[in-house]
């Protein structure tokens, strides 16, 4: 079955969730066009969610998704928080900010009671988990009003456990995927599959659907992805340049040159894998740094870098998040791109 | 246009060359299935050359391809061989080999005018390079007998250089294929780009047909491929459990196996990267090691401990090369499986 009939949609084209690059405005583009917007929740204090909700189910009455991480929070360690903040400390020297001064930031949070509350009001019809899925018992909260769980899986083995775990469809995210790595049974990188290797091996492993992910940037794309065996597709880097989303200049710049066909898995940003343009930061402590502390206690020291930078017209420390394929990003309405996406079905 | 077409054979599928698991039996039966059977040159002396292309021309009328690596020769390095030979010493120790007794091994030699000599006598229809191409009075003697000249491209700009320096077609080799990878313009990994994103994209900047490979295994995968704009595609990982296939007891084994989910691109058993399924030496060593000599160089210090662990019946030191999509290994007649692959066409 394919995921349009199984989540009740008119296209199998879900817009990946993009914490930081989008809210819901892009969600509510792409539902109203029959594909299923995402709503990414992880940056988000609960407040934010609900008026973000709201706004979707004020502008749609289509089905959306919401997604939420659901790491461990770790502890913070103070000695490599030390080591982490020497290594940054030649660029908080040449951008003039003092390290003093830096104060944590929002950071991330994980899937949590208090959001399955916030989540309950709204009943959303579709929830998507990255990194695993959450404990037994807040998972069950979210499929009594019947939504349909979704969560990613980079390697067959991880297909496995979330099946076995309660997962409703499966996203296999190939290696091109931007963005954070759902990665969650390993900490190996070793083991990550690219899209066309990871798909159909997940398809012949699992009963429940498995939605693409990775390198999908076109219709052909996606008439590849179902050649492949996938229920449908999930797409987010071809999205960064949509007037809906909330891509900065920066990395919108970054996007339509040629520097977007270099990305690389990084851990700079935010202490966990994730895809995007390589950098300045990425060039210099990356792509993967011992340094870097725990997800997402990275995020905090460089933020300020960020910050300054980006006033400055650069994204040197920027998290340039794409998948390795940005030729399918273009500056066209949400729903356009939806809709072309699905041409050849 | 199709590779079939323009390479005058009835399949566009092409049986990817590799080099130590196969010689002209398989190349026979592929051609003849109406495949491209490939005969890598890269580890064969000149007679052995010939005797294998005479062998060749005596069991198929059909076009094949002869390939070549085309590296520059390294220096020897006296110093990173004695930290290569430190690197390995307790393993030497553990199965009583004199790292004295070692002498050099045959290695892999690049294409040469002399090698070119020996293919002049058989005018092959197609010749195929990995790491670039030859030097321009090599590729023009070549090319001088009609061949249509092949080379890998592992991301755009390698395929801008191939088609501006005159390869008649380019292999899109994405990140999941196993063996060698083709990368020769970068020494950085973070470069390679999974086959969903890497293809489309070459198809695009150049004007050459395309033949993807990485991560095919099925004809799905070959109709997915040829929906990402490819004109044919070359699979090596199905065809090495085909009788005709000279793959070793404990390559084959592992390749049956649960092991085979995960591979790497490991630089410890020539010193250039290639993916192979993990195994101890990768896992203790690798699977980059800054302490390997330069291709082909760290062949020489592994090959007893090899040797010594095959005769045990273990694959701990072998290269078992494999992409990441070993589900259409089958131990199948390999025109079986090339008609197989072209189902769907």
């Amino acid at each position: 079955m394919t995921i349009d009939k199984f989540l009740g949609i008119a296209l199998p084209i879900i817009q990946a969730p993009m914490a930081g690059v989008q809210g819901s405005a892009l969600a509510i583009a792409v539902s109203n066009a029959g594909g299923l917007g995402s709503l990414p929740c992880a940056m988000l204090g609960l407040d934010a969610m609900r008026n973000e909700m709201a706004t979707i189910k004020a502008e749609t009455g289509k089905p959306f998704n919401v997604n939420f991480f659901c790491h461990m929070p770790p502890t913070p360690d103070p000695a490599r928080e030390a080591v982490w903040r020497a290594a940054l400390a030649p660029y908080y020297k040449e951008y003039g900010i003092d390290p003093d001064s830096i104060s944590a930031g929002p950071g991330r949070a994980p899937f949590s009671s208090e959001a399955a509350d916030v989540l309950e009001e709204f009943k959303p019809a579709v929830v998507s988990f990255h990194f695993g899925l959450p404990s037994a018992d807040l998972l069950a909260r979210v499929k009594q009003w019947g939504a349909k769980v979704l969560a990613s899986a980079t390697t067959v083995e991880e297909a496995r456990w979330l099946e076995a775990h309660g997962a409703d469809a499966i996203i296999a995210q190939g290696f091109e995927a931007g963005g954070h790595r759902g990665i969650f049974l390993s900490e190996d990188l070793t083991t990550q599959v690219g899209t066309f290797a990871l798909l159909p091996q997940i398809v012949r492993e699992v009963r429940v659907p498995v939605i693409a992910a990775g390198g999908i940037a076109d219709a052909d794309g996606v008439a590849a992805a179902m050649a492949l065996g996938a229920a449908g597709v999930q797409v987010g880097t071809a999205y960064l340049l949509c007037p809906e989303s909330a891509t900065s200049a920066v990395h919108r710049s970054a996007l339509k040159s040629e520097a977007a066909r270099h990305t690389a898995i990084t851990n700079v940003f935010t202490g966990r894998p994730a895809r995007g343009i390589v950098n300045r930061i990425i060039r210099e402590l990356g792509p993967i740094s011992n340094a870097a502390p725990a997800f997402p206690l990275a995020t905090t020291a460089i933020a300020p870098l960020r910050a300054k930078a980006e006033s400055q017209g650069t994204g040197d420390f920027s998290p340039l998040w794409s998948g390795q394929n940005a030729s399918g990003c273009k500056e066209i309405p949400a729903a356009e791109l939806t809709r072309a996406l699905a041409a050849l079905l």
